[in-house]
């Protein structure tokens, strides 16, 4: 066992869930890494050290560059606004260093491409942050279908709904302002990812992405509100996805149903602990979803309880992924999804903005 | 109070539904009007005869032109193939009697135009099957969002989904041949009903429809096994939907959801007396989607139990449509959905193929 | 076929849907014996005449003698207040007509005891109105317990459950006065039946029987509100009940929950057409409830549908009740649940009202 | 901010989630005691010393005095087999350190009575572990009742079940030997604390206790399988529970339904983010359980997530219990519950054991 200090830019939203998934994930997981939770850079001096206190971190800095330097960093955590991936991302590789970043990978196809290509030749660990994959329930799902116990799938249909903005009168920020802060670019790609891990390759698409709410109070909005596209996986199933910030009444509705010649899986995050499976098998009257409760059996749920059904949260699908991501760094070995699948679902987002403007099919391999 | 002499062509799945409701909706709703089964028609002298015992008629017969000239018939219910809907329904009115057909309204555009003119000419009720539109629980989503009780609606989604054909080795039969019994055919027209009852008429569509499984024991198969389309409603709203034979697990999914700038609405048919309603009012801390169990507060409960929860069924959206049908006859008042209405659907279905071909968006306007 | 003419005593609600399922039973099930709706009986001739002309009787009248012994009434339905039941019965016994009788059988033990023993000297067809253990999911559950499908039963849990006095300020109404009325009285007969049929006989009963509200708005209030009871069956099982009518929110709470040494089963009235099974086997990674959609491989649902999933409702296990009647009186075979069955539940019934008055725990055989 | 070494007693289940939340609750509250994993003791050396390196202590023991007296403890988390409390938590207050103690507080009531009295005499922290009712959802319920939302409360329906012994042939093990062992002593006090928490003191219980098989492969079981009772509240709310652990298909059925004369209020932790409320008030036609999904608006949420619906799991509850600990020490002040609390848990049970033993009610005040 080694420790390993960590680095993490950024202290919010996400800076924070990182920040306490290195706390806990060496004793939930008896990882052979074990982070210390070295320095937290954040916008100012100020915030970054009371980000120092208040999660433990070592020392503090507002310098991104300081932070990537530090002798004493060993790996780092983007958690900052996507403008600032891709040259903490390049200056990291430089270093040395292994990257975890969050979604969306940068800010632009250009950052995406430096950053894959950065990433790739250091030949260190590099990883995009779609935690919600990593959930026991979606792990369970992806193994079901991978090992086609739900048959050749036919259809998939995914959600990333949320209704932060569902209110007209919900004043301009930041997030009304850049196509990487809109739905597209901030929510779309987390189920786009899930499409990919769950069915396969997405060949072309057809999108409408919408600004419904063009002015808000204190401003102007520039990104979109919520987007629909039709999809063609390369296995010949066909899939829809929605996604918005203004579904009414859904809180965090990343969610999938997906019917095969055998069965179906159905999933929602807002209760995220339960998968529904249908077989085609057995009396007919005795088929039915089931609804399977996350435990023991399913990946990566033991290490959290013993016991089944008592549930995971989101916080521990943070902790899982950084598991993988300390794995990844000791054994050297890559670690899904890379920048290089990360940068997959970028694609897909520009053919999806690019097949709204001129409402035509695209395929992805043009982009 | 006044009896009326039923005539029912087609003694099957829906013939039988509509002498069920027949015989029981003038005890159920007091109709002015109290139907009296006065004669079936079915393919055969001997199937007839069957369902004349079965169901209670006083006569039987082969001849769909006996039945709709016999005397005693004074209203005529349509539920033989859809290529035999137009010159059923042409007969009847040139008799000077009602008509209440199955949907689709026929089997191609022509069949269509032809039963709209025909029925608009003669003055007489005309009315098309779309029962599902019929339930308490949707008849009062209907009256929500019109009242604005969910605000604009910014998103809707909706499916007709059922499994009847997801095993791939279920053989070939009628159902698999002729565009008017695949899933465009037959299971659309019920969710685009829905669509326009409860959001409003539709401008444009782009749609892909498949056919999964192209052979099957006993046959080729020339129509969809499934499909899906993009809208957008005449009001701005944006929209989804999807049907299909092969959905694994799915026994009844005509279900939607509705987002609006005020609340949500979702609702499955295979819970059918329950509506689920989001406000967005009160405090946070409260709000969520709340399952509103049908009773005699919605609309057509209370005349089949005086109880709250206890429950409506598939027969009972037949009894009141046939309350409605009778009603129509009664006043001389136009029925919604009408032949008109029901071809504005069909409309929709054949935008949607030509989109599909072509892979375009179509404007219904031009169909 | 033949027809058989039906008498209705009362015309309320239960009166009601026993005339629409005397309507339509004959075309639902294709019955040997067709059912003629031929008098109708309410507490005035006004009342009366306007239940016939509504559910279609031919005749009406006001003395429930007239109706008994009229020679075209052949069959006769009681649904008239419980007090009232005695006398009807045992006349109609005398006249060699068979009886579907309301739950409860009467108004007391005597009543009960008398009632049996003029049912079974006449050797006529008798049945009491417990309906809801008709539906289709019910029915499959009791199949699947009688066939060891779950195993040994370990525990029972049943409710019956409304709130149409949750209100404190909801005034007295007859409802409120009577033992009979009241939850123990009106409410607990329909589960502790269900609990007979689905576990097995009960041997032994603790309760606790409560008026919440002892006045109400317009005066006292002299029967229960709610009710508890543990409950001992014969076969070993634990049991526990809960009774009503101030369960806030809970609409038609006919509800119930087993466990078995291989499975388990779950339903609940207020989404009558689903059935939750779980069955011990299998990989425990794809172990869970499932909910099972009633459709045409169910006790009696296909009738009403072909279509899985459609849905039955409340009326139609009214529809079920009266095929059953039907079937008994063209057959001479007893029907369950007979009077017999019948008092057994109000045995039930008094020894919960003798437990609660002395708060120990009752042997059944004693009462 | 200033750091406090804690030491554990017992690695195992409870002794791990301890660890884990230790590691994390500081960066997750920003707590000003910040903890340091200083011991943990086990029953062998090895196995100490695996669950030191595991979750990260500085030091392991296979000597509970020795961790206790040791210097660098200062403040201890009890996770060891109940018939252990005793002994360890007075020699913990006897040096002045604060203890959280896992639930049952003690494996006799002369146990509880010792640790209460020591506790109290001490003037220390002293905690029980009862961390369930301490999601964002119950604790929202809890306010929610206090608040008077749902009204006077009528009735309470508690249970906690599960299944881990479910199938008969699952061989005896320590679980099935020992009263503070079974379904009364191990299960059942969460669902107790829980319905003193929600509803208030519990003044009288009638019960049943049962080992169902009595036997199992390796051995004779001499403590419960199952248990119910039903249970009067100083309030006058009457109320039953039922605890399990042969509840077939329940993983952490820890559930409850309160009505009130409001409203009503449902949860189960196998969807722990999900509060399902129900007002009487507005429009019948709108009225319905919602389903309210635990968010930054509900106690202890946002720490975790800024996002409401994504979700706590089992670890969290743990975590909110750690800082309610830590917050105690820091502030001096009493921390619910504490041993008397729990100590009055105990007595509900040893009134239900007595009272399953000569089948009468038992007044509270008498254990």
């Amino acid at each position: 066992m080694a420790d390993i200090g960590i680095g993490i830019l950024g202290g919010g939203y996400m800076g924070k869930a990182h920040a306490v998934a290195m706390s806990s994930v060496g004793a939930v997981f008896n990882t052979a890494l074990r982070p210390r939770l070295e320095m937290v850079c954040a916008s100012s001096p100020e915030s970054a050290e009371r980000y120092r206190q208040s999660y433990g971190f070592a020392r503090s800095t507002d310098s991104w560059r300081e932070l990537v330097s530090d002798p004493k960093v060993e790996a780092v955590v983007i958690a900052t606004p996507q403008e600032t991936h891709r040259e903490i991302a390049l200056a990291a590789f430089a270093l040395g260093k292994p990257v975890l970043c969050e979604k969306p990978l940068g800010a632009s196809m250009e950052d995406g491409d430096a950053m894959v290509a950065a990433a790739e030749a250091s030949g260190l660990t590099n990883m995009v942050g779609f935690n919600y994959i990593r959930t026991p329930a979606s792990q369970h799902a992806r193994q079901l279908i991978a090992n086609g116990e739900i048959g050749d799938i036919t259809w998939f249909r995914g959600e990333h709904t949320e209704d932060f903005y569902a209110d007209p009168q919900a004043p301009a920020t930041w997030r009304t302002s850049g196509m990487s802060n809109g739905t597209m670019g901030d929510l779309a790609p987390h189920m786009i990812n899930a499409a990919l891990a769950l069915i396969g390759p997405i060949e072309r698409v057809m999108a409408e992405v919408e600004t419904v709410h063009k002015t808000r109070p204190g401003g102007e909005v520039d990104n979109d509100d919520h987007a629909q596209m039709m999809v063609r996986f390369a296995n010949g199933a066909m899939g829809s996805m929605y996604f918005s910030r203004i579904a009414t009444g859904r809180k965090m509705g990343y969610a999938y149903e997906i019917s095969g010649t055998k069965g179906a899986i159905r999933f929602d995050q807002e209760d995220q602990n339960a998968l529904w499976l249908y077989r085609m098998e057995g009396p007919e009257s005795e088929r039915g979803f089931r609804k399977i409760l996350t435990g023991p059996a399913h990946p990566d749920y033991e290490p959290f309880c013993q016991g089944p059904g008592h549930g995971t949260g989101y916080q521990d699908q943070i902790i899982i992924e950084a598991r993988d991501f300390l794995r990844a760094i000791e054994t050297g070995k890559p670690v899904w999804p890379t920048f290089r699948d990360g940068h997959e679902v970028n694609r897909i987002v520009a053919a999806a903005l690019a097949s709204s403007a001129d409402e035509n099919w695209k395929n992805i391999e043009d982009f």
